[in-house]
């Protein structure tokens, strides 16, 4: 069922093939590190799977190739970016470089960037600020799916949230996580293996909760973290409308409802609100609050207090956010990355179609 | 069972206790309003009742009543805030206003405080923000009674964010919520009523679901929102520990298991790693990003449609955070604050205590 494929080899087809669509040869390389992120640390959902996806939405004219992405907004903390509906995968990278840049000489940086694409994992983007000892963050809104609560129809996508924090000896704390109790991926490999999910993931159209992970194909929706609102929905529900806002009101984008799909057979909504996605990115110097030494080392403490907290049964640790991620990614630049036979048969088609070799 | 005041003499009498404390006038009356602000708005847990706590702790020296509150760093955009022991209720709304001051200028600002104790309702701080077409940021650490996912110990607080952002002729998004599945308060109304908590709120002390509401007095502790792994904790664990960093590590805090307890009657942990409870405070021009009348027409857009949107059956509309809260507060504001029996001899005593009226 499974194929491995050493990093190296995905990345040079990866990248052959954004150059095929008409990218820079710099923006092709940055759109394939971005994208190959999300398949080393593990959230297969998001990584070269989603490739072909990435270029229909460029054969619908959705991705223009060659954008010219710019601030068209700024103040000495803030900016607002337009990706002239480029691919989010190059965007993003630009719109965070510009969060740093605010940084270094106000304390902070805040971007919120309109016209965009998907911009593969929110944690990529988040973790450019750890090298300058600064707390990254960055946020999406997305394709609707989800339901707010009460609801029947779907308003939010699930809307992801990063932040990544620098340690001293210890690894980065780097959160990375959908507003919804189960990302969108969890809820695919489900349907593939046909298994029921859990009471709380999924609602159908009438808004009952089901266990079915085919409800989302025939009109149901994804619910906000919490599930229902005697767990909290209603806190998820939140988060996904902040992020939706932070992202697109604030950008210029379109939010909500009017969030264009990331699936080329769907049509756009015929009455926009704004341009394309949206995105919010932050980064804060550490030592606008305190010396950088300081700070890295009561990290090292707080991470090394949690990790060592008291286990239930059956746990031998507590995790800190990022640790799975981690040790996925040393493993599989090691070892290779297993695709499943469905994405190396459309890596397949990809390689004829561009007439390049896989 | 329960007692209705009128507000204006709710806050007359706090506003008295509080200068009976030692506090000057201005700060008597700012933390009052401050503290009722949580009775008005239907969060009984964080207002007058806590009263006797503030004094308790005042009592136990724990509580400056003449704070030097100062900013101990800076940059363009951050502040960091030293409390110096002060009600956590004056020492919130002195750094919120940094925060807006340094957003005048620089767009965005953020204030780090430590050194502070409990500041009654996230939510207030936050609306400060909204009469200067800014978006308002809150948040604190707690009281450690939250269990990590897979850890049995209590290593965080409830650790609420609150976030308000303005809008145009709609009433303004105000989330203010725990980052667990159910926030303490609702958890000691099932204890007083003798009912059982929904499954995923707490766990006994080996970290066990349980749905007894009184494992937490037991060695149990609060779940973090999402309840359980396959609901997504993890999330709500992340969620937790960022405010606590932001609030506690930025600004030289107690964070974690280490944040002081706000009950006198249990010891402050013997080997702090920081000064007092650690808040976080952010403030973000709108017009920083677009022009704050654009912000505002499709803020009142994004909450048309939202609060529009079909629902499930059995319910009329789709709330926007803040709606239940601000219905709240024009009904109390008109026909008083009912005060459970044990609020109400709470304030008797220490009416008799400070040798005032009630």
């Amino acid at each position: 069922m499974e194929q491995v494929f050493p990093y190296e080899h995905l990345h040079a087809f990866t990248q052959d093939v954004f150059t095929k669509m008409g990218c820079s040869p710099e923006e092709a390389a940055l759109a394939t590190t971005v994208l190959l992120s999300a398949d080393l640390r593990g959230i297969d959902s998001h990584g070269v799977a989603r490739l072909s996806g990435y270029i229909r939405l460029w054969e619908a004219g959705r991705i223009n190739a060659r954008p010219d992405i710019r601030i068209v907004h700024e103040t000495p903390s803030t900016a607002v970016v337009d990706g002239d509906s480029g691919l989010g995968l190059v965007i993003a990278p630009f719109a965070m470089k510009v969060a740093l840049e605010k940084a270094r000489t106000a304390g902070t940086g805040w971007v919120s960037v309109r016209n965009s694409n998907h911009f593969g994992i929110a944690g990529y983007h988040a973790m450019m600020a750890l090298e300058h000892d600064m707390i990254g963050m960055a946020m999406t809104n997305a394709s609707p799916l989800v339901a707010p609560t009460f609801a029947t129809e779907r308003m939010l996508g699930t809307n992801p949230i990063a932040v990544a924090i620098p340690a001293g000896q210890q690894p980065a704390f780097v959160a990375d996580f959908a507003t919804t109790t189960a990302a969108n991926g969890k809820l695919e490999i489900l349907q593939r293996k046909e298994q029921e999910a859990p009471l709380g993931w999924i609602q159908d159209k009438q808004g009952v909760p089901s266990t079915n992970p085919n409800e989302l194909k025939s009109g149901g929706a994804l619910l906000p973290l919490g599930g229902d609102r005697e767990h909290g929905s209603h806190k998820g529900y939140c988060l996904g409308a902040i992020v939706d806002i932070f992202s697109a009101v604030f950008s210029g984008a379109n939010y909500g409802p009017w969030a264009p799909p990331f699936v080329s057979f769907l049509p756009l909504p015929p009455d926009p609100v704004g341009k394309g996605l949206g995105h919010f990115f932050g980064a804060m110097r550490v030592d606008a609050f305190r010396p950088a030494d300081e700070f890295k080392s009561h990290m090292d403490n707080w991470i090394g207090r949690f990790r060592n907290a008291a286990t239930v049964k059956g746990q031998e640790k507590v995790l800190i956010p990022g640790d799975p991620e981690r040790e996925m990614e040393a493993e599989r630049r090691q070892s290779g990355i297993p695709l499943l036979a469905p994405v190396v048969k459309d890596l397949g088609e990809i390689a004829m179609k561009f007439k390049i070799d896989f």
